[in-house]
């Protein structure tokens, strides 16, 4: 993978993925490699245009010289066998140029742990020597807010039908947004959404970096050229000022801290339906309650101790 | 809390929301007087009107003589010192009515745990003898669709404006609606977007259960009756069926381990800095790669001993 194999490089983010429990050894190999990437997070509600945006923005940086990677967290339909028809359209426009690598992240039938897997991702692109890592999510929840912690500066994208701006807040969108993209700009109330916006922003406490707040129509590539100047803005602003380099020494206890826990509740669920069989067929009948099962194993130090023992 | 005082039933949603340690050995004692209790999520993208939806709904269920509790999970802004405007005018309709609950779940600065911290207020509400609880969503990610899992009839809420029908594979909605409501249906497109739902239904294997798509005009009162009872004609198939009682066992277990892992995490998180300064220091500092540093941890059987046992 260091060598620039993309076969390779793919086959470690489905470990990331699957949530293969020798990922950390492997990642913990690849750091002295890594280190170098900015990270871009693209959000907002589906719908939005978000696809072709990053689409256009990768063209910028592309032809700016960049190596860009796509983390692209896409909830899958069954029925479709995977990724939804416009992601698919979408890969086609970079798939052949060798310094652009995409990967979707499929939310099918996962439980928790996707912002996980999305920062693992995002660490072996820039492994395998990304400057630059767009990480778009289809959504607007907890999750996705989670999976935006992995970025540096976060582009929010809105469509003027996307709802007043009381749902922006309710959505949590404008408490993460070092931008706001209003896409789909030709349509009715793209303005008034840019001037409520704006003036939402000033009512918060004042900051030094002021939240932009941008018209774009992707589908006819206007507005990228802004949008990619105020990504590199906000990139010069928090790399200055010491914040980046903050949030990333954060980022790295918790993210320390979280496979720390995955590792251990991956080892219990392994062991649990052996070291505890009984117990288990308790709750799964309804004999037993979950929380006191729960205690009963909490309150067993030589049971505990073999179920996150690696030795046991 | 059980004499039925609820001043005690909101401190100890409070415990669930802060995830408070001592909460499983309460959840275990309140057990014996639970499980009778039906939950419906209500879900769908910010803006569709899910909330006056929600208080129609609770409406109709107390004229009928039910006890209800309401979960509505809601990312706040620190701008408004918590639930935004709409919530608080929602909650006054029934806030007089001492036969119905309702708590908002605050989402902010939390990290995960939201699915559990609702799923244990829905127990709560349970125990405390409500017979309907309502767990309303904002949003559309995964945590969302986690949360739905709490629910055994699932309420999808769109509105016309909401994009077209790719949109909803793509948000991973249609796996999960027992019921769809296109609300608003006094706009434009409802009724083509309740064709492309219903054609989009069509592509799916033949099931036992055939999801209803519903027009409703929540804020005018249309639309709720049909609605009540399409989510009680859902409860009455699985119930019928099965399918009710084998979700619930499946989600013992779940509950069961998610509680587990997330009491040794909280151990861990609690103790980590004492028994291991100098390495957490050093990931902090960036000297140290965080999962060096968690195979360091794991490949130390004493140290996790440590770590994870309730008596160390």
């Amino acid at each position: 993978m260091l060598a620039g194999d993309r076969v390779a490089l793919a086959k470690l983010m489905s470990r990331a993925e699957n949530e293969t429990q020798d990922l950390a050894a492997i990642l913990a190999r690849l750091a002295p490699h890594g280190g170098r990437s900015y990270a871009i997070g693209i959000t907002g509600p589906p719908g939005a245009g978000k696809s072709t945006l990053v689409d256009r923005v990768v063209g910028r940086l592309r032809a700016a010289g960049g190596k860009i990677g796509v983390v692209a967290v896409d909830p899958s339909s069954p029925f479709s066998g995977g990724a939804v028809l416009g992601d698919r359209i979408r890969m086609q426009t970079h798939c052949l140029d060798p310094e652009v690598f995409i990967r979707s992240v499929s939310t099918r039938g996962r439980r928790g742990g996707l912002a996980r897997a999305t920062r693992q991702i995002a660490r072996l692109l820039d492994a395998f020597g990304k400057d630059t890592i767009l990480i778009e999510t289809v959504g607007v929840g907890q999750t996705e807010l989670d999976i935006m912690e992995v970025a540096q500066t976060v582009v929010v994208v809105l469509v003027p039908e996307a709802g007043d701006t009381i749902q922006v807040m309710k959505a949590g969108l404008l408490e993460i947004a070092h931008v706001f993209v209003v896409n789909k700009a030709d349509r009715d109330g793209a303005l008034r959404m840019k001037a409520e916006l704006e003036q939402m922003l000033q009512l918060r406490p004042p900051a030094a970096w002021t939240v932009p707040v941008l018209l774009t129509e992707a589908h006819r590539d206007r507005g990228i050229d802004e949008l990619v100047a105020a990504i590199a803005a906000h990139r010069g602003h928090v790399t200055t000022d010491g914040s980046a380099q903050r949030a990333a020494a954060e980022h790295r206890v918790r993210e320390f801290l979280d496979v720390l826990g995955a590792t251990l509740a991956g080892r219990i669920e392994a062991r649990i339906g052996g070291a505890y069989a009984a117990l288990v067929a308790r709750v799964r009948e309804g004999t037993q309650d979950p929380y006191a099962a729960a205690l009963e194993v909490l309150g067993d130090p030589d049971g505990l101790r073999r179920l996150v023992d690696g030795s046991g």
